[in-house]
């Protein structure tokens, strides 16, 4: 294991406790060395650069997998990440409502639907300032 | 619930019998104030505007979101919509077709493929043209 | 010149007095196959379909390449085309909005952009209505 | 059945044993006629074109599906049919790894999701080589 | 001047000294219509939404366009409001090299060059760390 | 001047005499530790791996970077290093029309408009076979 892959392992943990979840599952199987560069160049060479601090990174994260629309395992691991990092579920959502701006409302709405589960116990406080009607009026 | 909120929701239902579904499941409830602004612009703002007729508009949102293929849920809204204001099943996978010269067959196949129950009834009539066989030849 | 080119050519200069200019300067000097497969395909295979009318293939066009973004040329060529068509530059502005609930401000925005002679005149007449201050208040 | 037709679907078995599967079960029942263009487009004008290798092809095909990240389906498809032309599994990691540098780990990691299956013998060889503890340390 | 569109220019003006760039060229001539929905929406609905701080929702702007690669006009103007709101260079070109990561070097480098005289005072202090051969060696 | 950004170089000259160019003139002087990462994780981690030819990692990266049409710049260096390794000016632009089959026409002129003069010589030979009439017929 080399000190790079150590390292981005490191990484991955401090920011969730799931952390190994991101390569776990399919990456680290069947292609060993694609998880490894992807630890070492994500979690070893950039995300723990001195530069920014680690919140607007994972906000940074969370917009740019939202925009794309492409990878929504990835983005739940990041959401997840940002809640353990001590954000709360309404800037998330807050967050992704800045997105639909810049990607629209597609790629927001996708991207909520996405980490629905993480993101639900938000709506049990201000749920009811929206009612929509469950059939037609 | 907002005049724009309320002219949104008048909007929805319009549109579609099955109109709160675009937001009922996941938005309304985790993100309640995302779906109030998403009401309010897309169908009090926007979508009711004078300048362009209905039909275009729809058609518009069809093209739009098959040429990006990020949101499947929207595009069989919408697709939906088309159909219920008279659109024919035809002209939806023509639009579709039309898409696939700007934004290449991936992104239309998976369109249609994402409205197929939607467009199903369409194949019963020439179905028998293309035929494809089940087995090599 | 096959039959397919030569009905795609027609399609083109239907469309559009401007007609060969979307594949005159480079496509057909630099890769001349290319230039044929993109005037068959998609000026004598799919445009002239009968299933779907020109003008929502006009719109579709257009919503689809200011969707992705990718082809300001195109969409350009695709504009000028919708006008050419009897569209008006308040209609092709309306439905750029409508792209911007799916595909984000920023798309539409260069889109307009993109497109802003073409759709200049329409200014002259409602420019009023929306006042912005040329220097700081 | 048209000539082009007969022609791309030929393709289409020549390049995979699985070959109708790409068309055979959602296009061709919804939209024989989108069907139809795709394999006369796809497979009878473009890919058996003389200028360039089947195998080149097939790498492109799967490099611009896996960066687009919108069409798994067609994804795998290409996949299949790059292993069954004798490229190996490491081969089509090795690009998915490339994409990465282009597309972003997010695309690249999602593509590889699309394809586990395909590509899963090749993690028994070398999987030893980059352990995941499935525990926090 | 509707009071939402007076307080989303507000918006814009605290946000750069070059505010109403973002929409005075273009935007507010040809579609005067389309730029009062982009203010009122984007800087009067979204953006001064209390739930999230201002410095992120910059940074988070300045993610999801450099991760679609769309617009460069409008994150140049992100970038440069991040830049007024206290960011460093530095740390702009931190966040781009974590969108580098989702969204692929490609799209992370043209944002870069999109920028570059923004950022350009950076380089002087650090430029010598990473010296790049001007000719074949 | 660490061992990977050393080797990253090396990558750099090999695959082009125009090396340096990728990240000569922007990258490099505004952002050293951006190009520095982009060299090394590209150029020293990715490309020379075993496990895929030079030649397929090419067409693999012009495909990516054509079907994204984000970064006509590093498309153009690609595009060129492929030449440079041998690839035929005609098989870039069967690669390319390949490209049309899944990101669309749009993506696809617009790849060939951004290496325009790159691949002009190919035209001589058989731009003959291609008509297109400078005026309307």
């Amino acid at each position: 294991m080399s000190d790079r892959y150590r390292a981005g392992l490191d990484t991955l943990f401090a920011l969730s406790r799931d952390g190994p979840s991101l390569i776990g599952d399919g990456l680290a199987a069947e292609a060993p060395e694609f998880a490894r560069l992807l630890v070492e160049f994500a979690f070893a060479d950039i995300f723990p650069r001195p530069g920014l601090d680690r919140r607007t990174r994972l906000f940074a994260a969370i917009a740019a997998l939202a925009a794309q629309g492409k990878a929504p395992a990835q983005l739940r691991w990041f959401v997840r990440a940002a809640l353990d990092a001590g954000a709360s579920r309404g800037e998330v959502i807050e967050a992704l409502m800045q997105v639909a701006v810049f990607a629209g409302f597609a790629a927001a709405a996708e991207a909520l639907e996405a980490c629905r589960d993480l993101l639900a116990d938000q709506a049990s406080g201000d749920g009811r300032a929206c009612p929509v009607p469950s059939a037609a009026r």
